[in-house]
C-alpha cells in the first residue's frame, strides 16, 4: 500500500464488537496519515460497516475469517483449534511481515498463547510479560508483569527488567530509565526469595540499566522509578487496585461536591478544571497492555473498552511500532550476554543464569 | 483503677517519638473517658511531658522502660535482647492482663514477633496476619494479610478467612460479612494454586461464612466483599499502591484547580466539599494495622504518623477491645473445626487441614 506502517486489527475481539474498532478507526486514519489498516473477521459484519465509512476507503482491508475466539475459551484449545479465527490470522500478518504490529480487544490467554506459537520468543526469553504505562506524579512509568506470568522466578523477573528498559528509552524517550524491583520494603532481608534473587542478578551483572533496588507499592504512582518489575500476579492485583482507587476518589469528589450548594457551584466554576483531571484520569487514556518479549509487537485492549479507549491502544500500538523496542531489546540482551570474563566472575551465579 | 478498658502504649515507638503519644492521648481521654492508659518508656522524657498535660492527669500511668527497639533492629534479635525495652514491657500488660489491648507504632516485625512469643497464637493458628480497614464505595472493608506473611499456603489463607470474617462482624457489627479470595481472575483455573487451594477448602469445609469466591484488585475500592484475604507481599503492595493512588489523584486534583482562575474561583466556593474529600481520604484516619490471630489484641499504628495519626489507632485499638474479637475468633475456629462426621466425608482434604 506503499506506506510506511501497518497495523493488523483482530476485528472481532471484544465485548462490544467490531462497531467501536470502526468508530476508533475512524479517528486513527486521521490521526495517522501514513499507517494503513487490515481488519481481520467476519466480512459480512465489517464490509457495510466499512462502506459507511467513507474517510477509511483505501486506508483499511478486509480479510476474511470465519471464526472468533470467546472470551471463555482456553489458550491451549484456542492455539489448537483456532486457525480459523480472526486473532490467530491477524497475528500471522505479523509473523507474515504484512503488518508491524498486531492489536485485539480478546481473550488476553488465547492472544498470549498464539502469539507465543507465531511469533516465538526473543531469544532466551522464556515467557513474554504483559507492560502497560501508569500516570504517576512525575509523569508515566511503565510495569510489568501485569499478569501473563503468575508464576515467576529470579531469571524471570531479570528479562523483564530488561525488557522494561528498553521500552522505556523506546516509547516513553528516557535517556536512562531508572528500574526498581517491587517488594514490601526496601530492606534487603525482606520479601520473596525470587525477588531477593532478581536483585542479586541485577546488582551483579553488567547490564546497561540503572537498577536503584525495592520499591513499594507507593511508588508507583510516586514515578519514583521509571520501570517498575513484578510477577504477574502481584502486578495485576496492584493495577487493577490503582484503577479501582481513582474510580473510587472521583466518586467520592462527585459526591462531596453534589452534597452542598456551594459545593455544585463550586464544581460548574471549576468544571474545566475536573474535565481536564477526569481526562487525565481516564482509563481509556492509558489503554493497552503491550506484550513483551516476542519476535512482534502485539498490545492488548482492554476488552470492555469504547471506540475512545480502542483508539488509544491503536496509539500505543503504532507508538511501540514505531520506537523499535524489540530490536532494542534483543540488542539489551545481547550486551548482557557478553563474554566478559572479568565481570562474569564477579557476577557468580547471575552471569550463569543469564 | 477502676475504669473499664485498659491501653498499654510503647510510647517510644515511631519515627517522631514519645511527643505525638502525648498529643494523642489528649485528645482520646476526651473521647474515652472510661479507658485508662499504661505508657511505656523512658521516665525522664515521659514525666515532664505528661505534668504539663492536666487533662492526662489520673488516666495516664507512666512505667520506666531503659531501652527502645530501634526500626533497624532484625526481629530475632528484638526478641532475644530487648526484654527492657518499651515495646516488649508494653505487650508484657497485655500478657499479664493489665491491660486489654497494646499499641506500638514501632518496628512492624519486632512487635510481631514480641506479640508471638508473649502472648502465642491462638490454638491452631501457625502465624498472624496484619489486618487493616479500606474505605470502599460501599463503606469499609478489611483485607488481610497487609504484610505479616510474605510466603503463605492454602491453610493459612482458610485461617485469614476465618479470623477477617469474626473481625467484620465484631468491629464493623455486620451480621453476616462477604469474604473473597484475591487473585487475578474469577475463574477457576486462574491464579496461583495455594489460593486456589485455599478457595477449593472455603468451599467445602462448613465454616460459618459467606464466602464468594475469587475477588480481583478493582474489587477492593468498590467493596464487593467485607473481607478480602490475601498473602501478605499481594496485600502490602496493594495497600500501599492505593495509599499512593490516592495521595497522586488528589495532587491532580490540586494542579488542575490551580491552573485556571475559574478552577480557583470553584475550589474556594466548594472548599467545604474539597475539604470534607480530604478528610474522607486521609490516611490518618484508617491508621492502624491489626494484629489477627494472637491471644490478646495488638494494633500498630505507622510509624511516620502524627497526633492526629496516632489517635484515631488508639480509636481503632479500643473499639477492637470492645468488640471482643478474639473471643468470637477462637469461638469461629471451635466451630469450624466440631467433629461433624458427615461434613468430614464432603469436605475430604480441607477438613483434614482444619
Amino acid at each position: 500500500m506503499g506506506r510506511d506502517l501497518t497495523v493488523s486489527i483482530d476485528a472481532m475481539g471484544g465485548d462490544a464488537g467490531p462497531g467501536i474498532v470502526m468508530a476508533a478507526l475512524s479517528r486513527s486514519v486521521l490521526r495517522h496519515p501514513a499507517v494503513n489498516f487490515i481488519l481481520h473477521g467476519d466480512e459480512a459484519v465489517l464490509k457495510p460497516q466499512l462502506a459507511r465509512r467513507a474517510a477509511l476507503a483505501g486506508r483499511v482491508e478486509i480479510r476474511h475469517a470465519d471464526e472468533r475466539v470467546r472470551m471463555e475459551d482456553k489458550p491451549s484449545q484456542a492455539v489448537r483449534r483456532g486457525r480459523n479465527t480472526s486473532m490467530w490470522r491477524a497475528i500471522e500478518s505479523v509473523a507474515k511481515g504484512e503488518a508491524q504490529v498486531v492489536i485485539s480487544a480478546g481473550n488476553t490467554g488465547a492472544l498470549m498463547a498464539m502469539s507465543m506459537v507465531q511469533l516465538r520468543t526473543i531469544d532466551g526469553i522464556d515467557r513474554p510479560a504483559i507492560a502497560a504505562l501508569w500516570p504517576t506524579k512525575r509523569g508515566q512509568s511503565v510495569m510489568l508483569d501485569c499478569g501473563a506470568n503468575v508464576e515467576c522466578d529470579a531469571k524471570q523477573l531479570v528479562d523483564f527488567a530488561v525488557m522494561g528498559e528498553a521500552f522505556a528509552r523506546a516509547v516513553l524517550g528516557l535517556e536512562r530509565p531508572t528500574v526498581g524491583l517491587l517488594n514490601v520494603g526496601s530492606e534487603d532481608m525482606k520479601g520473596h526469595e525470587f525477588v531477593k534473587g532478581a536483585a542479586q542478578i541485577l546488582r551483579s551483572v553488567n547490564l546497561p540499566m540503572e537498577f536503584v533496588g525495592f520499591v513499594e507499592g507507593g511508588d508507583i504512582p510516586e514515578g519514583t522509578v521509571d520501570v517498575v518489575v513484578t510477577d504477574g500476579f502481584t502486578g495485576n492485583v496492584a493495577l487493577k487496585t490503582a484503577e479501582g482507587t481513582a474510580k473510587l476518589i472521583i466518586h467520592f469528589l462527585r459526591q462531596a461536591l453534589r452534597r452542598s450548594v456551594l459545593g455544585r457551584m463550586g464544581a460548574v466554576l471549576a468544571s474545566g478544571a475536573l474535565n481536564a483531571l477526569r481526562r487525565k484520569l481516564d482509563p481509556r487514556a492509558s489503554n493497552g497492555g503491550i506484550f513483551l518479549g516476542l519476535n512482534g509487537v502485539v498490545v492488548k485492549s482492554h476488552g470492555g473498552t469504547d471506540a475512545m479507549g480502542f483508539a488509544s491502544a491503536l496509539d500505543m500500538a503504532i507508538d511501540m511500532a514505531r520506537a523499535e523496542v524489540i530490536p532494542k531489546i534483543i540488542a539489551d540482551r545481547a550486551e548482557a550476554a557478553k563474554p566478559d570474563r572479568e565481570n562474569a566472575v564477579e557476577a557468580g551465579p547471575g552471569a550463569a543464569i543469564l
